[in-house]
């Protein structure tokens, strides 16, 4: 008798942000496998066994998981944010094409609150008119593409949310798209630097992106660029609805 | 003495998808305006007055919370999925703009799940890589400027979330949105139509753009278009974490 699989989002970081339906299958999870900092947002409980694992696992903890649940396991994925978004469910569904033995297992995907509504909140409504999300890891695509989609983001004036600016690992990628978008004529254009959003030590920078720098983004912050009309109003930052 | 205004998503229908800090909100309201269908969501009870009102008539709707809020009340504007995506957030800042008077009311914007996530959720994964997401509306901005984003979204290979993609005032754009994309060469693209995912007359349908049909959306329809490396899985559909 097998078990179910279920990919759940746990939001920014605040208990605040998890929806009732995922809060419901954690209650209920025999097994939750993510990323070691996610894992440990379950508090443990009988019944319950946590398989915390390391960051560059995606695709071992997918596989991990199909087999728990195969095995009668009530199995939660979690991520933060949405897991939709650059995070486990695309995981999940490569592993499952590698292993078509899991593709009959009742598989669940749960949306969470993805990082840039949670930090486009916190600074107003940037991403209230067309917008685009981009990762800027170039771990499992060629820089060449980041950079095209950047280009292309600016000249269709989407404002531009984006993920994984800056690591350890990867210290040049986000010096050189703020170049790219420079080159692209978005000097005077809003950016803000939201980090650690709904967390305690939360902090939100807006200025323009000719003053924005390297540093001012690490493993924590989601980097929104406004659109050619994105405004200040007060203390808020907004996309204006009307486009002439 | 002030109230406070509150912007708050609702999520795309089911109550399993209201995030505790919306519900909240809505506990200690004493005045909810939104949209009639958004406002009917939330229940009647002594103390609590309702102020639905009608679709277009955001900014107006906007400038009557303000007045609200300042008048004392706890104000709660509330929009379906978030209120920072196509939504009510843009038209409070930009009511804000026009009465600086009360631009030191405590505001917040409360995030929810959006209906392109709640639509990939159902489908797989097809967010899982860079997209971006454009309102299909041209009742704000020039139909020009739609077309010119959808030819510069294909040449970026991002996958698309096409939000509000035809209502019986704009029974013509969804099919030439779809007519651009084919001209761009995205035929052989998967498209995804979700239309009212989580209500009980939820419905997903997946086929290549070549197969797809303006008269497939309306306007409970929200319609992802894969990127050219968008795959199925089984029942589900993904895009790929990598590209070479």
């Amino acid at each position: 008798m097998s078990g179910t699989l279920t990919i759940a989002g746990l939001g920014p970081g605040s208990d605040a942000l998890v929806t009732p339906e995922v809060s419901t299958a954690l209650a209920t999870a025999t097994d939750i496998l993510g990323y070691a900092p996610y894992v440990s947002r379950v508090a443990p409980r009988p019944g319950l066994t946590l398989h915390p694992s390391d960051n560059r696992a995606e695709l071992q903890r997918a596989a991990e998981a199909l087999r728990l649940a195969a095995d009668g396991g009530e199995v939660v994925v979690v991520s933060s944010g949405d897991p939709g978004v650059f995070a486990m469910a695309s995981a999940v569904f490569e592993a499952l094409e590698l292993a078509p033995q899991y593709q009959d297992l009742p598989i669940r995907v749960l949306p969470g609150i993805t990082a840039m509504l949670a930090a486009a909140a916190r600074a107003g409504a940037p991403l209230g008119h067309d917008f685009c999300a981009i990762n800027l890891s170039d771990n499992l695509k060629p820089w060449a593409v980041i950079e095209k989609r950047l280009r292309l983001a600016a000249e269709a004036d989407f404002s531009i949310a984006m993920y994984n600016p800056r690591s350890a690992s990867r210290p040049d990628g986000f010096g050189r798209a703020l170049a790219v978008l420079k080159d692209a004529g978005c000097g005077e254009r809003l950016v803000i630097f939201a980090r650690a959003i709904s967390a305690p030590d939360e902090k939100i920078v807006t200025l323009t992106l000719d003053d924005a720098t390297p540093e001012m983004a690490d493993m924590r912050t989601l980097v929104i660029v406004g659109n050619s009309q994105t405004r200040r109003v007060g203390r808020w930052v907004y996309a204006p609805r009307q486009v002439r």
